[in-house]
């Protein structure tokens, strides 16, 4: 085994026994190199193998930071964040910072099958995990299939409660995409991550009874959460 | 409709148009503001929604410029690369920075069901998209499953091909976690991006006839490149 290995392995094990817990700054590379008798290339090459399978993540100028281990969100046809955060063993939780009702952009109406300038119901807001933000949303529901759903996000801890209580008790996921971004101010405020920060950026399309009924906008804290896809096999 | 909406639907039709190609920067919201006559918070406003969109993004210090339209690329069980390229009517390509052999990690060795220290065949390089990088990866395979890969994928256009070369005729992707990560300085340097610019990073692991046959990670320019998942309906 080469040496750059056995110091991944060493490090590894030392993050796993929680020397270095979520957040620690690891010590810098001279520190490391002298610790463990090689040159600071050798331990470089250590960490971004660490780097690589998520355990370390470096920001610009500030070093190398052990990561959180991320939720498993798993992405499926039925997507409903409070049922996947519980069957995580977690406490699913959500803030709505504004819903309001407005006339549909061309890229919302596109998205929804709409008219641009028909009405729309927008919901943004932050979800949290154990009480702490996750990811921000903002869902978009055509207004004349659910006019009631404002009131109904109001009073139900989850969409899908809000969504049944408006009569929508099934919808499925037909599509989603997924991109990456980095944190701007407001997002790394909302996040509390920092601005440059990755963020992970999936744009979800749902519909219901063959109409769209959500196109739902979500930036997750890329350092938090781990978006897993289990495939079926034939 | 509100002012930001129209400023944003304008704007939105001008990149539509290719007023601004993709990598321009936007003008400054000063001189937008004077153009639109109304004032920065609004510009500030309009172009927040575009980029949530993904149309726009934003560099820290060098300004708003106008995103490329990325590739979608499917994520399905028999995730292949080349064919994938070819069916959105670009040219697939590939260049190998590494051949080599080498002990498992315990974290690679986990993945693939082997003990830390058993062989494996490592390949990293640059997946490429009409001629332009893509996406960095590093793909492992237990080096006794296909002891002749390494001269395989010497030969071989794609991975698929040099697998099929060693007997390993029908792989199937069992799970794929996504996440983001920034590009240090040797990735971007690689992916022709900045460093800080967001990537996505995928981990898949494929198994063949019940044993493991590939670990695959793949750092993806965010920018070129967006993951898509259509759901199956039930």
């Amino acid at each position: 085994m080469s040496l750059w290995q056995s110091i991944s392995d060493q490090l590894r094990g030392e993050i796993a026994r929680g020397k270095w817990p979520p957040g620690t700054r690891l010590p810098p590379e001279a520190e490391l190199a002298a610790r463990f008798g090689v040159n600071r290339h050798t331990v470089r090459h250590a960490t971004r193998v660490l780097a690589d399978e998520g355990l370390l993540y470096s920001r610009r100028g500030a070093g190398v930071f052990v990561a959180a281990t991320p939720v498993d969100y798993p992405l499926s046809e039925r997507v409903r964040f409070h049922r996947n955060i519980e069957l995580s063993g977690k406490v699913p939780g959500r803030t709505i910072d504004a819903i309001m009702t407005r006339p549909a952009g061309d890229a919302e109406a596109e998205a929804l099958g709409l008219e641009p300038g028909q009405p729309v119901h927008v919901a943004e807001g932050v979800s949290l995990v154990d009480f702490k933000p996750v990811a921000l949303f903002r869902s978009i529901y055509p207004a004349a299939l659910v006019p009631d759903l404002p009131a109904a996000l109001r009073q139900h801890d989850s969409v899908t409660q809000a969504l049944r209580a408006c009569g929508v008790a099934d919808y499925q996921r037909l599509v989603t995409r997924i991109s990456a971004r980095t944190a701007d101010a407001v997002q790394a405020g909302k996040l509390q991550l920092e601005p440059g920060d990755p963020l992970l950026r999936t744009e979800g399309l749902s519909q219901w009874q063959g109409q769209m009924v959500e196109r739902a906008l979500t930036w997750w804290a890329a350092e938090r959460v781990t978006l897993t896809l289990p495939h079926q096999l034939s």
